[in-house]
C-alpha cells in the first residue's frame, strides 16, 4: 500500500447534528450534545432543528444553531422525506457538508462558511436518511452504491466492522470490492488500524462455496489484496463477526441486515432469559444480589450503545446514522464515531483507497472518473 | 386446507443409525442410541457402522446391524463420499430407507424387509450427507431441491423452524414455496402444529424492501396462504426468528447459513463472556456460585443440544443430521427427532401439501408429475 499523503488529524472538527431525529428527538439529542462537547474541547456543532425543538440547547458552547421549518418522522416514507419536506432538520443538517469545513476538500483549514461542517449524524429513519443524503451529496466518484456499516463487538474485545446493513440488496462483486475498500478506509480513521483485515462473508460447506456473485467477488477482493489495496483474509463465516477473526466482514445488504436483526434478537432473547432465571424465585433474586457486579460488567461489555454510530459509505461528506431508539448516551456514541471518522479524514482516506484500486480491475468504469476527484 | 388422509402414528419406528459419523463416531453415536432405546419402546434401530465401530453394540435390545466396510470423514470432499466410498456407514445408513418399513409407501404395517428403516440418522459433514441421500433416494416430486431445516429456541419458549440452511445458495421464488411448504409439513409432524404460521425472511427498511426474488417469493407464498395451502403470515426480519413471531422462517441457503452461524458465534462469545465475568476474581467465583442454579437453569433453556438434528426435506426419505460435534445427549435429540417425524409421517404429510401447493401455481411443471405421487 502506497504511503499515504498527509492524514494530519483536523484540528477543530464541526459536527452537524440532526437534533430532531430518532424517536425522542432533542430531549435526547441535546443532553448528548451537552455531554459530548465536554468530553471534546476540539469539537464544534452545529445544531439543526426546529425553533422549538432548539429552546433547550441556549447556552451550549462551541454551538451554532441552524433553524429548520419541518421533521422528518420514523414513519416517514422515502419520498416524503426526499420531495415534500425539503426544509427537514435532516436534511439541512446533511446540507451542511456540502461546504465542508475542516479541509477534506482541500480548504485545509477552519475557514470555510459558518454553516460548513465535517460530519452530521442523525437518528432519523434510516431509509429517508441515505436517500436524501445520497440526493443531497451525491456519491464519491469510483462509488456506485453507498453503503452502511457498523461495529459488532467481538471475543477480541475489539470491534468487527460489517457492511452493507441494507443499504443494497442486490450487489454485483464489484459492489462488494467497494466495501471492502471503503470498510477499510473506515476501520483506519476510526479504529486507527492502517491495514484492517478484510473478510467476504460466505458459508462453510464443502458442496456449496456460495452464489456466484460471492466467488467472482472473492476473485476481486483476492486480487485488491494482491495488488497490495486491501488487506484480504478470505471468505469467513457468520460466526467469524464475533470471532473477531477479521476487522472488517463485506457482505450484501440483504444479507448484512439479516445478520444485525437476528443479532439483535438473539442478545435481547438472552438477556431477557437471564433476567427471568433471576428473578424466578425469592432465592433467586438474592443470587442476583451476590451476581450483580459480575453481571453488570457483563451487560456493559456487550452495551450496543456503545458502539452506536452506523456510516453511510461512498457520499460526498460524512454521514452517521444513530439507532432510533437511542438514549443519550447512546447519541453521543454516534456523535464520538462521527468525530473520530472526520478528525482523522475518512472522506480523504476512501478517495485515496477507491482510486488506484478500481484503476487496478480490469475494464473498471471507474477508473477515469478517479482521476479527477 | 382439505382435511389430511390418515396422519396415524406409526405403531413401531424403524430408525437406521450412521453410527461412524461425527467427530467422535460410535463412542458418542452407541450410548446415545441406548439412552434413546430406553426412552422409545415402540423404536427399533438399524445400527449402521464396521465391525470394529460396532462391537460395543452388542446386547442392545430392538436393534438389528449392518455392517458397512468404509467411513466418510468430516473432511472428505462431496466427490469422495458419493464416487468412492461407496460402502460407507452413511450410504448404507440412508439406502436403508429405500424401503420403508412402517407404511410411509403404503406398507402400511411393519412387514417390510428386515433392514427397512423409516428415518435415517448421521452426524457426518452435511454436504456430503445431502449429496449421498440426494443421489440415493432422489427427490419427491414437486420438488426440486431438498432444503435443510432446524429449530432455533424463541422467547415463547417455543422454537422457530429455519430453512433452508445451506442446501441452497441462490434459490428462485418457486423454491421458496416448496421451502415454505416442506417447513409446514415438518412442524406439523414433529410439533404437533397443523397450521404453522410461515414468515418469509426478508429487511425491514422502508426504501428497500428485498430483491426482486424476495417480492416474488412474498407474492407465491401469499397466493399459496389465501388458497390454503400454508398459514403465511407475511414478512418477517432476522429479530423475530427469537421473538417467535411465526413458526418457520423461510430463507435461501445462503441467508439461513449466515445467520445460523451468526446466532452461534454470538451465543458462544456472550456464554464466554458470563464466564469470563464470573471468573474474574475470588468474590466474583463466590457469586459465582450463589448464581449457580439461575446459570444453569439459563443454559439449559439455550442449549443446542437440546434442540439438535436438522431435517433434510424433500427427499424420498427421512435423513436427518446432527451436529458433527455432538456428544450423546445431542446425538439422542437427534435420533428423537427423526423418530417424531417418522411417527407422524412427515414423508407423507409433505407429499400432501406440496401437491395441491404447486398444482394451484399457474404455470408449475410441479403439477403433473404430483399426481403419480
Amino acid at each position: 500500500m502506497n504511503p499515504p499523503p498527509s492524514h494530519a488529524p483536523l484540528t477543530t472538527v464541526r459536527i452537524a447534528v440532526d437534533c430532531m431525529g430518532g424517536d425522542h428527538g432533542p430531549a435526547v439529542t441535546l443532553p448528548a450534545c451537552r455531554a459530548f462537547l465536554d468530553k471534546h474541547p476540539a469539537a464544534e456543532l452545529v445544531l439543526v432543528g426546529t425553533e422549538a425543538g432548539l429552546a433547550a440547547a441556549a447556552g451550549l458552547p462551541r454551538t451554532r444553531q441552524v433553524i429548520a421549518t419541518e421533521v422528518v418522522t420514523m414513519d416517514d416514507a422515502v419520498e416524503v422525506a426526499l420531495r415534500k419536506k425539503r426544509d427537514s432538520s435532516m436534511r439541512v443538517a446533511i446540507a451542511q457538508l456540502k461546504e465542508p469545513h475542516g479541509g477534506e476538500a482541500g480548504h485545509g483549514t477552519a475557514a470555510a462558511g459558518a454553516g460548513a461542517a465535517d460530519a452530521c449524524v442523525s437518528a432519523g429513519n434510516t431509509g429517508a436518511l441515505m436517500a436524501v443524503a445520497r440526493y443531497v451529496l451525491k456519491t464519491l466518484p469510483g462509488i456506485d452504491r453507498p453503503a452502511i456499516a457498523t461495529v459488532m463487538p467481538n471475543r477480541q474485545d475489539r470491534y468487527t466492522t460489517v457492511l452493507d446493513l441494507g443499504a443494497n440488496v442486490d450487489c454485483t462483486p464489484e459492489h462488494l470490492l467497494q466495501f471492502a475498500v471503503m470498510g477499510s478506509a473506515l476501520v483506519a480513521a476510526v479504529e486507527g488500524r492502517e491495514e484492517p483485515a478484510v473478510g467476504l462473508l460466505n458459508i462453510g460447506e464443502e458442496a456449496i462455496k456460495g452464489s456466484e456473485t460471492i466467488k467472482r467477488a472473492g476473485e476481486l477482493l483476492r486480487q485488491a489484496g494482491a495488488a497490495g489495496h486491501i488487506n484480504f483474509f478470505g471468505n469467513v463465516e457468520g460466526n467469524d463477526i464475533y470471532k473477531g477473526t477479521v476487522d472488517i466482514v463485506v457482505c450484501d445488504g440483504f444479507v448484512g441486515n439479516v445478520l444485525l436483526k437476528t443479532s439483535e434478537g438473539l442478545a435481547s432473547m438472552l438477556t431477557e432469559f437471564i433476567r427471568q432465571e433471576f428473578t424466578r424465585s425469592p432465592l433467586a433474586k438474592l443470587a442476583a444480589l451476590a451476581a450483580m457486579p459480575a453481571l453488570k460488567r457483563f451487560k456493559s461489555r456487550v452495551d450496543p450503545r456503545r458502539y452506536n454510530g452506523a456510516a453511510l459509505l461512498g457520499l460526498r461528506g460524512l454521514v452517521f446514522k444513530s439507532h432510533g431508539s437511542a438514549d443519550a448516551y447512546a447519541f453521543e456514541s454516534a456523535l464520538a464515531r462521527a468525530y473520530d471518522a472526520a478528525r482523522n479524514r475518512l472522506l480523504v482516506r476512501v478517495q485515496e483507497r477507491i482510486g488506484p484500486t478500481l484503476a487496478a480491475m480490469p475494464g473498471s468504469t471507474a477508473a477515469a472518473p478517479q482521476q479527477a476527484a
